[in-house]
């Protein structure tokens, strides 16, 4: 494969945009990376979605989408992988610029999910889990999450508001994001007093649904390398794996094995190890997924991810900054098109765009996208050219 | 992109599965394309479907089914382009081994449609067209496709009768091959007489639902060429293109602009003219788009395509076969699933296992799937190495 840059991106605001349709969304993200890379005509669509066909009663999102922003003919497809949708369509858009199969690809994650009421959109993101063996129990996707939460806690001996430091961080950060979702300092007060959800996850434990989209133009390194003016990215590495679809299948519950491949063949693709990441946009659905993720790409020793929150490693001036732009839990979780807003935010901490929430000197960024309670998840790093 | 070479093939019947589950079908193809290929540990599974999560509530199948074949941490994505997911799948596949990113992959195209009742089946493949501006006005899929036919008929004056020898040729070939749902001769007057679903269309112009399964294994072209045995298969030609997502909004509703695209691409790849083709597998999930494929794949000229049929040039003895495993009208059209049983039906062709419907000293194959009412079109033409 040769290797590739993102020479544009766009987002919208995470909001819940009634006056939007999906194909509108989607079409401000991607114009707007269309105008930011100068590439007029991207040779290939793919689109990140998630939850279209359940909410919307769309499917085929590729030539609907391409449709919409004016690449007639062009090649165009739809990439699922539940949550890690996104970062899934990044991959498969890069991996089709790194073969030589197109000159250039545009890549859009898309979700639009409170048309629907509640109810809807619980049952539609448990599509996720496992039908037959965990759904069918009645398990919803939040409780399976809790599920996994209670087991760490009791396994390592956290207490709850151990995990607030997570929340607390995405919430703070936020504030300097236009385009995120919450707008809201949070407490060590309120994170303990927070409504419960599913034991013991609570409002503020878990990410916001949203509606929105997130675009990345990537093309080959070789035709950027040259370019003058802000700092070019290249993908240095893109990895995915796979665990097995239902959480009660795995041997250790409490380690995200899809995580720790897909980082190691990321850090290997790039030459680079855990200690060289200056920027990580982590996959924080939940506090939990904070931690295990932490954990298992090796910034944390197993069962002390919530250490690093607690220690302030985490912060913008930390040794490992996550969730610079808000994360999940306060950017908001559109969740088809969350892989995208994470490569789009490490663009910008590696352009050095992101104000009070910049990274000094970010020159490697990370950012991880998970599918399920980890059953999907893929690792890019980013590293200015 | 290096070549890339199908190694290996499985399929399961099409039919009213109701004793397997969707991971069962989808294993019992994948574990036979593995055991056909030798591979035993691909790299990447692909997977193609389309109503996963409307009908069997389950979303993220790339890891889904990884898990259930044995693939632990192994990469697995799901590409859905409404009915022509399965060739999204196996292109993706393709790039991803032609671009040395991996050394092998599995793709599986996957569809369970006949555990619902009728009704929600057809509201769930209406999905493929436009929601806002063709579904929202009450059209169904099979309507889409009727106003279609009823212009085209009306334009280049053919009668509803001049369909007759695609349906009649694809119900003879399916004869003949195990996996196919239908095993029944229709005659012209079965045809004629047959009950309307939606004027023009009725039950013997349209292809039936199913329950199916197919797979193929793509490894590099270099690591074939020298195996003995078999004809080993390479993929010399692979396109995707799209056109408008609603019918209304082409200048030509009656020309497929993304089979004549993907279809030029492919030839242009494989230097290969239609001339050359000789069996094709094309997508005859209503008889109107086997004439609307012909044509614009330069096998017929506009308003010509009933003339082959007409004229017996579509029989396996005929200048251009087509359905010669009974196609989507007799084989059956699990929707996601189809594309990869066209590609499995030309390699069976191009390998000389067909039988009765074999095509004589066939060298070149082509097969080309149909994602909406012609929105998303995928061309792959194979050939013997």
């Amino acid at each position: 494969m040769r290797p590739v840059a993102i020479l544009g991106i766009g987002q919208t605001v995470i909001d819940e945009h009634w006056d939007l349709s999906l194909r509108e969304l989607a079409g401000e993200a991607a114009l707007a990376a269309i105008h930011d890379s100068g590439v007029e005509h991207p040779e290939g669509l793919f689109v990140g979605n998630m939850l279209s066909p359940l909410i919307g009663g769309q499917n085929q999102l590729g030539a609907f989408i391409a449709d919409w922003v004016g690449m007639w003919r062009a090649e165009a497809v739809k990439i699922e992988a539940a949550c890690g949708s996104g970062a899934a369509a990044f991959r498969a858009g890069l991996v089709s610029v790194a073969s030589g199969e197109m000159e250039s690809a545009l890549v859009v994650g898309v979700e639009k999910m409170t048309d629907k009421a509640g109810h809807d959109v619980t049952a539609a993101l448990a599509t996720a889990a496992d039908a037959d063996y965990e759904v069918e129990e009645g398990v919803s996707f939040v409780g399976l999450n809790a599920l996994v939460m209670r087991r760490y806690m009791h396994e390592f001996g956290w207490k709850h508001a151990d995990f607030a430091p997570f929340s607390i961080n995405a919430h703070a950060n936020a504030i300097h994001n236009p385009h995120a979702r919450l707008h809201e300092i949070i407490t060590l007060e309120q994170f303990e007093k927070s409504s419960m959800i599913a034991t013991p996850i609570n409002l503020l434990d878990a990410s916001p649904v949203g509606d929105g989209a997130a675009a990345a133009v990537i093309v080959p390194a070789e035709k950027v390398a040259s370019l003058p003016g802000r700092p070019r990215i290249l993908v240095a590495g893109s990895a995915s794996a796979t665990d097995t679809i239902a959480v009660h299948s795995r041997k250790d519950p409490l380690f995200l094995s899809a995580a720790y491949a897909s980082a190691k063949r990321a850090f290997e693709m790039a030459g680079v190890g855990a200690n060289d990441i200056d920027v990580f946009e982590l996959h924080d659905a939940f506090s939990i997924m904070s931690a295990l993720s932490l954990e298992a790409c090796g910034f944390a020793e197993r069962g002390q991810g919530p250490r690093l929150g607690l220690d302030d490693e985490i912060l913008v001036t930390g040794r490992i900054p996550i969730c610079t732009r808000g994360g999940l839990k306060a950017r908001g979780h559109p969740v088809g098109a969350t892989g995208m807003y994470q490569i789009v935010e490490v663009v910008q901490q590696l352009r050095g765009e992101c104000g009070p929430t910049q990274v000094e000197g970010a020159k490697i960024g990370m950012a991880q996208n998970i599918g399920g309670s980890g059953a999907t998840i893929l690792t890019h790093i980013l590293r200015t050219l």
